[in-house]
């Protein structure tokens, strides 16, 4: 018997995935004690619930710390501004409204400086304008004598409420002023119809404001000097670790085609990783368009200056999405089943690597451009690589054809064998040409990211690289080409005012 | 004099473009006037801004009725709150705080049900909590003393704060309860700074909350009983229509690859229209995700239930936006200056314009299914027609070698001529073949779409089609096929049933 228990225990300890609550498994027990269990077991699954959202939590702290010093923030303000409640004299000096300051500071503080000033001036002129508004109506209403003093409020209420709310349906509206509108509607409804009840209304509506622009002012001196995210810093860096994926997929991806049985097997997961990295750009786009519209309310800040192009910063992830469709289409050629031949393969392979290494250089100088902000001095020769790159491959292509050639003369020279023997060949290039040809896409489009970017250093008056390396390259020119040292020295007189 | 006045005055009226501001052009007019007609012209160009941003708010309102149909609502719910102040009796039962109902309606009324149930709950629920735990912390603080009461209150609101803020950035938790750990901040923070001052702290969080719930309650009723726009049923429509778009923009880019200088050219702008249709899927993941999330909170309404799998709609999104990522490289076919000879494109255009025409066939058929809730009875059927569409298209690439050979054949059959006239026949196919092998991949990933529609009629129980059409294909197929009676006879049954 004990034998048989051990026997069994034995067995069921192999069963059970070892969590703890295999004792339950023994049929020995009683009801009691499995309600005991299944209870026991109920909470241990809550517990581990709560243990993997802590755990996730952790991780997207660990993942970027910022989230967490932004919370502290947040904590920070909100301790401070209840001081205007604690401490009396300020507290009697804006009167009861001061709770108006604690709901600023809750609703405005927004993890970037743009975000937070958007919403502060929104807040703060949706109020006013609102209250404004709100006085005149009830001025008007005073006027109309006791019995129609609802019925104006009331219908001004409706007309201006229902205005306000269609403008945030407009897209050039909803995009700066949808949070002022909201406010518009909410202090137009409070002033109008509480001025039917409160005399005063001129003190409350100067105690409303002036508690605001304390917790506004709070939020943006907070938001800005301890440890400050700009959303227009946060955009560049977006965009130029964007490109550094797109150029990582780009070479994951040929890299991949033309190693797809070969030395690269080892490293599988880290290939797999780069090349899904052009996702991130297909993905981006709402996260572009919210930074740009934040990034426009910053002031001049780091190496930005307040009339800093933002726009243009849309125009690039554009042109970079469009590059991201032809990757996506690249990739689903390395995911095919129909592959070329290994003996085509290799044969275009050189020149293939060859062109996705020179067009994610392309790619990986652009992002630093618009890392460093500087005009990049090698960009143009890199293009030209590029090209010449892709010039090659097109001839490489065009004498494919003399390529099959050769077997098919070893075959016997009937014509029936020349018709099925062909057609193979045709079929079996297919699948390569097709990835050439969406590489010489891929190529064109990284030149419009090109003309994209040089438009945004342009607008932007990015300085010249100042490097040892820029120099060397402008004194090598110098050397070669002396009809361009007018430029030369102007660049040299750039490079002493640095 | 005269006669040259009437002429500069012929030729500037020529000049101007006939708004009327031609008069500041004439020469003889003094610096007053000058100003004078400046001022104007500026006025007029205000004017004429205020115009053109009215004219786009009327076409956004005349393109979707339902807009002002919500902004109505939105003043009608507040007018209907503001009656909350003006009558006095209901007015006292609430106390001061009605403005806290008026701020709910302003702040939860959103466009769709989902939403505004979400917001109403976020809300209801945000401020429970938070005043419980509120209660809890003034009531540790009460016990610790009048010196460290202030500092228990100011940690507590640090602490919960910042863990609140941070929860926000657990994606989780920023999907359903954004705004509800907004809101548990706000409450929380009110409620245990103010009971620091104010006494009769349970009958301030139990005014709050009612009112509170009037205006929740009145929001939702208001948004679920006067035309209401169902999330659910928006995104429903949003799939539908998405997919009507992709099969257009599909057969208006395959079409327009073999008519390129042919007959469509009188229609240009409308197929131009129909191609870039597919963008719309591109662009459509946000409002898919956020309508996935508002439908989720919405109880049954039309012909959607509760439990309606509306997670499933992500997935159909997805497959949806994966082939139109080929649609969009096959669109690049059509725009690329590298074009097949007209012969080729002859010889191919009949079979691609089927494989296109029934690739569309299967989309517009389960736009139709998501459209009406039914499963298809012939979306098997025009897979497979689609496919064996596919299958000729592959034959026929096969034999495209074939094609080229006779011409090649014409040729002296000196190697070196076979060696220069076969290299461009092959690149002058390539255009097309590109084109094809497109036009396959897009169908296969048409299966995909086919695949998690099927999850969807499975998951969300659709019923069979039960129009006389269906009946009549079963009748058919009862007479064909009798080893099926079986399962036609379950069929007929359902129909019965329905």
């Amino acid at each position: 018997m004990a034998r048989q228990e051990k026997e069994t225990g034995g067995v069921e300890w192999r069963i059970t995935l070892g969590d703890g609550s295999s004792k339950s498994l023994v049929p020995e027990t009683g009801p009691v004690s499995r309600v005991w269990m299944g209870l026991k077991s109920l909470i241990a699954g809550f517990v581990l619930k709560v243990w993997k959202f802590l755990k996730k939590a952790w991780d997207i702290g660990v993942d970027d710390p910022r989230k967490v010093i932004h919370c502290l923030k947040v904590g920070m303000a909100l301790t401070v501004v209840s001081l205007v409640y604690f401490t009396r004299p300020l507290y009697e000096g804006v009167g009861g409204n001061a709770m108006w300051a604690i709901m600023t500071v809750v609703v405005v503080f927004e993890n970037t400086v743009g975000a937070t000033i958007s919403k502060s001036l929104n807040r703060v002129f949706g109020t006013t304008l609102a209250g404004f508004l709100a006085f005149g109506v009830h001025w008007v209403a005073s006027l109309s004598g006791h019995k129609f003093e609802p019925v104006v409020i009331g219908a001004s209420v409706f007309l201006l409420a229902s205005a306000a709310t269609f403008s945030r349906f407009i897209p050039s509206v909803k995009a700066r002023f949808d949070y002022g509108a909201l406010i518009f509607i909410l202090t137009f409804s409070l002033v109008a119809v509480s001025g039917y009840r409160v005399e005063e209304l001129f003190d409350l509506a100067h105690q409303r404001l002036s508690t605001i622009i304390i917790g506004t002012s709070l939020c943006v001196l907070v938001t800005m000097l301890i440890c400050p995210i700009w959303a227009g810093q946060e955009l560049n860096a977006l965009i130029s670790r964007n490109m550094d994926k797109l150029a990582d997929s780009l070479d994951g991806c040929v890299e991949e085609y033309f190693d797809h049985n070969g030395e690269l097997e080892d490293s599988d997961k880290q290939p797999g990783k780069n090349l899904i990295g052009y996702k991130c750009v297909l993905n981006s786009k709402t996260t572009e368009e919210s930074m740009t519209n934040f990034a426009r309310w910053e002031p001049a800040h780091g190496r930005f200056n307040f009339k800093h192009p933002w726009k243009q910063y849309l125009k690039i992830g554009a042109s970079m999405r469009s590059c991201a469709y032809s990757i996506e289409a690249l990739n689903n050629c390395v995911d095919s089943e129909n592959q070329a031949p290994e003996s085509i393969k290799k044969h275009l392979s050189n020149i293939c690597l060859k062109v996705s290494s020179n067009s994610s250089c392309v790619i990986k100088e652009l992002a630093k451009t618009i890392k460093t902000l500087k005009k990049s001095s090698s960009i143009d020769f890199l293009v030209e690589e590029m090209s010449d790159a892709v010039q090659d491959l097109q001839n490489e292509i065009k004498s494919l054809p003399n390529l099959l050639r050769p077997a098919e003369l070893l075959l016997p020279k009937s014509k029936e064998t020349e018709k099925t023997a062909s057609p193979i060949y045709l079929l079996e290039v297919i699948p390569v040409v097709i990835l050439v040809s969406l590489l010489i896409e891929t190529s064109s489009r990284i030149q419009d990211i090109v003309k994209t970017v040089e438009e945004l250093a342009n607008a932007a008056e990015f300085k010249a690289e100042d490097d040892d390396k820029a120099k060397q390259n402008q004194a090598n020119m110098n050397r070669i080409v002396p009809s361009q040292q007018d430029d030369d020295r102007q660049t040299e007189k750039a490079l002493e005012r640095v």
